[in-house]
Order: structure tokens, then C-alpha cells, then sequence
């Protein structure tokens, strides 16, 4: 890697380097209902100095100012938190605490989609025009053409369909060049053509961003680096649950023939995949392949070793600060391992289906037949959005949900992750093939009607002490092939029982 | 056309013609505890003498048998109704009423898988062996390759899955030669490839089946057309459903640049479906094109017409008994405006997404975020599977999901087909962008929360006997940004003044 670099190493266009103005003045050009479209994705290669320095401008001069924000996927709380007060609309993912504040009461308008058909939609004109495009860069080209940082997300959609463009130059990151595989979706009425991707480490575009140079209103200097994501060690639950993972992924390398060649693997972001990621480091499977949207603290080990590792695709590097220092070491030889794609690509249900991903993630609670719940607290209150999940689980080879059989909550109580229905649906029970806790995994692939099914859900992954409770469920719930009780009289006794169970949850239970 | 036909006309290859037995001796191959996939979808292209005759041998001669039945999609119910006692394990999709009884009771069980994946989860052994495959064909070539009939479904993958193969001549059917277009779907670990499919017209596989023909056990004549599906005029109502869909196509034509050509359809199977096809043919669209599942009735005038019309592809041609009249008079006309591919293909999430289809159909009820119940009466008991609709609303440019507000039970009762929240859930809100009744339409396309998207709902698609009570249950939803009662008090107290409602709606409302 060659970072710190000046200014002038990073803007190889005598033009653009003309346009460099403070930050103060740049964020001028954004106004009131201005639809912003902005570079980051999990908290990397989002505009980390352009946007507080709007905010504080808004806030001084303009605070009735609102404004549409779109960006890849979450940004970090320095970034999004001090513009949520500005902001009316968002999409399509957040976790923000500002912005989740807004959002619940009624104050943010967040859409919420697949990330996948967000790109696509964007280009297709359903959000409408783009105002202004910020996006963090990490070198100009002589020809203009741009060099993206560590995350693609909508970055190439945004330069494409902008009107007024601000570039934010970052002299701390190293110069991605080499890393990234940049495709913008096609609109209709123009022929949509096949993805000429066969393999992940395919790359089927440039390494840079085209884009038109007149809409160029400015081009600012950023030196700070991205916000390191929080990194928490597996605990004994977590590598539990990873176990049970690669048990069910050995069980189906016997049954469906896989040799030694794991199908790629789609892997979420937290502890549990975290552990699964290492427990498939010690699993017999070699060569082994990431389809993903995010390349993690995890995966860093693989890249040191060839017998292990073949190659991994996502949209961007997330890590801890530990995990960034080790990703610096290791830049070079990642850039041979690793390529980075925009949000559409990486998601892509065309390309998913085609490379047999295995889909795994963690959802909020998840019901005895299937259906799972990734977005919605009570039904009602949105946490971060469903990101990718959809776009992963409907189109995957196998898709995995994994989940602790029990979570403790602030209020003291201890709930069951498997509930008899969940009050939002994301996911459905057609596109689940596995439900994976620390007590066991249940197969959902076979030729089996729901009511059967749930008792495999329950008996094998639900938290023993919760068991009874859905199967009591399950008794009074029927006829039908999908049992649902739907009498409220039954229903409140059943969620009377339920709560107290949660409140006499045994300590160390 | 050139029925009827001889039998030797139709097999072409003496070593298949020295295997034709009668049907009393061929179903002598289907034993306790097989799995048999068959050739069919929607009532078209099934084995209509093998499929009663083994039902006739089994109660005669070992009535415990219970088998696993695999087809396309729906069966007729001279077909299945007979086989259901011996059903014990049914996918993908039904709609024999002695199947449902079977499955409501948890006698049969059943699968409800979307059916582009249903087709390749079989070819990847998910589904474990296939003993036997019963296919209908219209002929069979010198060297035993065959030509299917009136659907594909999944009996390419049939044939090349099973064990044992009998093979059913139909030589009232017409020789459909020329109609087909075969690929089946590539298995893992072998590398999967671009469908090089760039527009409704092209075909990327052969007009007929190869297989080992080693494995052909038996071939038996059939002489039963196939069954005709019924066909009920559009009402008033589906009339004004049918006119608020092209209004919102129309919207969509001006706002994101169409120009004449409108994104190829998906149609759904019913009534309002014809509506909506009669209804775009008086539209200021031409040169429509279909991305369908099913070829029907409604699409027939199409064919005479070259500027309305440019091509269909489906997976089955399926009409009434007039209907089957007209297209045996169109047959040389609709070879060359209409191709008829496997489910999987036609279904395929790849090619909905790449030809920007818009998607439609009916479900049993939506609710004011979107979340559609395609399968389940009262969340319990399934109507017939969710078929391809998911396959198409998640991949599509545009879903539309469109209902009557109102739907009349035979108990009397009038119920909203728009609900504060449905009871099974197959297709998210993430995946619809347009909810349409005889009222009006709602588009879900925008920078919206759920809140926001179901006061449209309400006020656009209700029935307005049914706002008021739809709007007290937001009302009394709160908080978040898709608010839901979770007090079963209170939602007790909204069903009881919901069912007053359903019994006093009135007459001619």
C-alpha cells in the first residue's frame, strides 16, 4: 500500500484538480430537497468529511433544510448521525440511531428494499432524479475516470445519474486500484444482457468509474480513514451455532455429491458469522470461496493461504481497527484475492443463482414454520432494514438461517428467537432451506408439509425451556397443512403463558 | 395441425415402437413408496390414460400404496382426483380438491416451493431418486428423442432424472414439433452458465427431449385431448381492475421513458388476467410481448395481429374447450409467435429480471403495507401453492398484485381482500410496487415508509365500506414506521367489529 499521499499524487486531471475547493464551500451546492446520493457501505468509503461538514453547515445556516439520502448500505453514526435532522427520506438500509429515532416516529420516510433492486431502481428512474452525487475516491485518473475506495455499493449508479457531482478525495486511504470490477445495470428500453460471469473471480468490467466530468462541482481533500466496526469474539453459543453449520454443510457434501468443492458461501456481518467463517477454517473443506457483500476480520486468515482459499467477491472491506491494520499488511496479496463489485453485482440474484451460493443469516426471530422476521421489532419498529438478506436467501442454493434459540433482552426477560409466528415477514418459508440454533439444525428441503416441519424446528432448535410452550402452540393451532390459531381469546392465554416464561427464563438457562 | 394420427405415425423408432404396451401392463412399473414425476401444467400435457389407469390397478389390486408425486404445476382433477388416496408426498403446486382435502387433513404432505426452483431442486437430487417419470408426448423421432405436447413443466428433468421412463403418445394431440425450446439446469459442482436468452423470441435449447432410452420401460397410447380449463367472462368489476392496470402502465410509459415498447407481460390465469389481456389489446401499446407461464384464451387475437403482437413464450398453452378450437385452427401461426420452454426457464429469475417483465397476479388478500397471501385461507389451510407468482413479483421490473376490494363467501359474508395484516405471508412488501383493485391503484415504488404507503392503500384500493375500520387499525397501530397491534384485547375488539361488518356489508355494494 502507499498511503499518506499529498493531494497531488491522488488527482492526475489538471482539471479536476482545479476544481478542489474547502470543504465549506462544497457542501454549498447541496439544498433544500435535494435528492443526495452518497458513496459507503458498511460503514467503508463513505464521504467522511464532506457530510459532518454539511450538517454543521445546514444546522448553522439552513437548519429547515431536508433532503432525500441514498446510499449503498449503513453508514457510520459520525457520518449519518449528525445529518439525520436533515434528512426526510432514506434508503435503502441504515443503522443509525438518529435515523431509527425519525423513522419511528413518523419523521424519516425510509424505504425499504432489497439491495439488489435498489441499485437497478435507482438507475431506472423510480427514486427519481439525483441531485448530487458524493462520493469518496481514492485517485483520479488522468482521464478523469475515478478510483473508488473500500466499498462500491451505488457509487457508479450515483456518478452515472447525478446532475452535480462532488468528488471526495482520500489522501489516508490506500490507492484502491486493482480492486474493483465496475458494471452499471442496463435500463429499459436498452437489451438487458447476460452477466459473462462464470466464476467469482471473474471480473466483467473496469477498474475505475467513467463518468461525466461537466457535472463536477467540486472536489474536496478527506484525511480521515473509516470507522472501525466493532468486533466482538465468538462466544460458546455462537461457535455452537457455527458447528451445527458446517455439520449441515458436510451432511449435504455426502448426500448431493460436492467433493471437496464448497459451493461459494455468502456469509452476513456479526459474531456468528464471524465464527462460522472460523469454524469452516478448521472444516475439511479447501479452496474455499466467498460470495459476499462484505469482506471481514475473518476472512483475513484465508488470504494468507492457498490451500484454503480460492478467491472472494464482495462490495466491500469492513473492519475492526485491529482488522484494518492486518488488511494493510496483507494489501497487495489481497488484491489478488479479492475483488470488489457494485451493490447490484454482488447481490445479484442472476449471478447468486447461477454460482450455487450458500446464503446464511441472522435474523431477528424466526417462526416455527419458516418465515423469517430480519427488519421489524414487535412488527413495528424497524431496526436496520433486510440489506441483502432477500436478495441472498430467495436465490441461493441453500440458504441458512442462524440464530441463538434465545436472546435476553434489556428489561430483563429472555425471549425465544423461535416464535409460532412472527409479526413481520421478510423471508418466507419457500425460500429457507435451513434453520440453524446452538441446540441443532432443521432441514427444510424436502417434500414435507409445514405442520411437519414445525416440529422439527421446535425439537431441534428451539431453546428446550421454550419447547413445550410451541408445541402447546402447535396442538391448539390446527386443522390445516400451516396450523395458525387464530382465535384471540386462545391467542392472548398462549402470549399470557409466553410472557411469563420469558420473565421465570432460569439464570444461566 | 395433423391429428389424428397413428401410432406408428407418431413412434419413429422401431425399438420404442417394440415397447408399446397396453396401459394395464405399464402401470405394473409404479410401486409402494416410488417417487413419480410427471409431464403437466395447468391441465395441459398430462398423462390423462396412464395417470387413471394405475389409479384403477392400485385400488384393484394394492390399495396401501402410497407413492410421492411430482409434476409442473396443476393436474386436472380427472387426473389426480383418482391417484390422491395414494398420494402420500405432493410438490409443487395442486389444484385437485381431493388432494386439498388430503392435505388440510395432514394425510398427504405437501411441498410449496417456487416453481423455478422447484425444477432445479429436483435435478439437484434434493428431492432424492426419481423411480419413475410418466411423460406425454406427440411423437417420437427416428433416433427416440421426443416432442412434447401442450406444456414442458419439468418433463425434461424428469426424463433425465428418473430410473424407469414410460412414455405416453398422445395421437389426438396434435404433432406440436417446432414449439419447444429444452435446456435443463445445470447441478453442482458443474459450472452454471449464462442463459444466452436476449429477447422473448430467442431459443437457446432443442425442440425435443434426449434421454437414455435405455430407461424406457413402456410406451402407451393416449387418445384424450387435453381437458378444458374453464373460462367465465370478465364482470364489471374485473373490467375496471383490468382498466386501472393499463392506466398505471400508461403512468409508468410516460414517467420512465418507455416510448411504445412496454416491458413484456407476465399474466396470471383467471379472470381478471383475461380482462387485463383483452384491455392492453385496446391499449395504445403494440408489438406486446408475453413472459408468461401459461399461453391462454385471452392471448389468441394476439396472434392474427402483427402490430398489436410480437411473441409469447410460456410453459404451457391452456385453454377452454372454445378456446382449444380456435388454436387448433391458429396452430402454424401461433408455432411461429410462440415458444414453450421448462418452468425452470420460463420462470427463470435470471431472464424475469433481464427482460424487465412486468409481473401479474391475483392474490387471496394483501394488506395496507403490501405483504401478499397468495396460498392460505385464514393463514391455515392451503388453496393450490404459490406457483411462479414469486418467481416473478421478487425478479420483475414492475409487480402489480391486483384483487377485487370485496370477495363474497358462501356463508354470505363479504370480506376485504385489502386487510390490516394477512395471515400468511408469500410475497413481502419489499416485492410488490403497485397494489391495483376496481378502486384505483397504489404504487409502492417511491421513498416511502409502510405508515405512509398504507393510507394510499386504503384510500386508493379499499373497498370504501371497509376504509373506516382499515384506518382505525392504523390508527390505533402505533408506533413505528409499519405499525402493528400487538394488544390482542384491542385486536380482538377489531375482529368482532370486522365480522359485524362482513355480515351488514350491502347487497350490491
Amino acid at each position: 500500500m502507499t498511503a499518506p499521499s499529498t493531494l497531488k499524487d491522488r488527482i492526475q486531471n489538471a482539471d479536476l484538480l482545479a476544481r478542489v475547493v474547502p470543504v465549506e464551500e462544497a457542501v454549498k451546492h447541496v439544498t433544500d430537497g435535494n435528492t443526495v446520493a452518497i458513496s459507503g457501505f458498511t460503514k467503508s468509503g463513505e464521504p467522511k468529511t464532506f457530510f459532518p461538514a454539511l450538517a454543521f453547515h445546514l444546522s448553522r445556516t439552513a437548519p429547515q433544510t431536508r433532503l432525500t439520502l441514498l446510499s449503498g448500505a449503513s453508514l457510520s453514526e459520525d457520518v449519518e448521525g449528525p445529518m439525520a435532522p436533515f434528512i426526510r427520506k432514506r434508503g435503502p438500509y441504515m443503522s443509525s440511531s438518529a435515523s431509527r429515532r425519525r423513522i419511528h416516529a413518523g419523521e424519516m420516510d425510509f424505504t425499504d428494499v432489497h439491495l439488489s433492486a435498489f441499485a437497478r431502481n435507482l438507475m431506472y428512474g423510480f427514486y427519481g432524479d439525483i441531485d448530487v452525487a458524493v462520493v469518496e475516491v481514492s485517485r483520479i485518473r488522468p482521464n478523469g475516470s475515478v478510483i473508488l475506495t473500500s466499498s462500491v455499493g451505488i457509487s457508479a449508479e450515483a456518478l452515472a445519474k447525478a446532475k452535480k457531482i462532488i468528488l471526495e478525495v482520500n489522501t489516508s486511504a490506500p490507492d484502491y486500484t486493482g480492486f474493483h470490477d465496475i458494471v452499471v445495470p442496463t435500463v429499459h428500453p436498452h437489451v438487458g444482457w447476460p452477466l459473462p460471469l462464470l466464476n467469482v473471480r471473474d471480473r466483467i468490467g473496469t477498474p475505475y468509474v467513467e463518468f461525466d466530468l461537466g457535472k463536477v462541482v467540486a472536489v474536496v481533500e478527506s484525511r480521515t480513514p473509516d470507522h472501525p466496526v466493532p468486533f466482538k469474539a465468538a462466544d460458546e453459543t455462537d461457535k455452537r451455532i457455527a458447528r451445527n453449520v458446517v455439520d449441515f454443510l458436510l451432511s449435504c457434501r455426502e448426500e448431493f455429491g460436492w467433493g471437496k468443492r464448497l459451493p461459494p458461501i455468502q456469509s452476513g456481518v456479526g459474531n456468528v458469522a464471524n465464527a462460522i467463517i472460523g469454524e469452516l477454517y478448521e472444516s475439511p473443506f479447501q479452496k474455499i470461496r466467498f460470495w459476499t457483500e462484505v469482506f471481514q476480520d475473518g476472512m483475513l486468515r484465508y488470504v494468507e493461504d492457498d490451500a484454503k482459499f480460492e478467491y472472494a467477491s464482495a462490495t466491500a472491506v469492513s473492519f475492526s481497527a485491529e482488522g484494518r491494520q492486518r488488511f494493510q499488511q496483507l494489501f497487495e496479496r489481497c488484491k489478488e484475492r479479492l475483488v470488489l463489485r457494485p451493490m447490484w453485482l454482488s447481490n445479484s440474484p442472476e449471478i447468486i443463482s447461477r454460482l450455487f451460493v450458500i446464503a446464511m443469516n441472522t435474523p431477528i426471530e424466526v417462526d416455527i414454520y419458516g418465515h423469517v422476521n430480519s427488519t421489524h421489532i414487535d412488527g413495528s419498529r424497524i431496526v436496520n432494514g433486510l440489506g441483502g438478506s432477500g436478495d441472498f436467501f430467495r436465490n441461493a442454493y441453500l440458504s441458512i438461517v442462524h440464530t441463538p434459540s434465545v436472546r435476553k433482552l434489556k428489561d430483563g426477560r429472555t425471549v425465544s428467537c423461535v416464535m409460532p409466528y412472527v409479526r413481520h415477514i421478510d423471508h418466507t418459508e419457500h425460500d429457507i432451506k435451513c434453520v440453524v440454533t446452538e441446540h441443532g439444525y432443521a432441514r427444510n428441503m424436502d417434500i414435507r408439509s409445514p405442520r411437519r416441519r414445525a416440529t422439527d424446528i421446535i425439537d431441534n432448535c428451539a431453546h428446550p425451556y421454550f419447547r413445550p410452550l410451541l408445541h402447546a402452540y402447535l396442538d391448539m393451532a390446527g386443522p390445516g397443512d400451516e396450523p395458525r390459531a387464530t382465535d384471540m381469546k386462545v391467542l392472548e392465554a398462549w402470549w399470557r403463558d409466553y410472557d411469563a416464561a420469558c420473565r421465570a427464563f432460569p439464570q444461566g438457562g
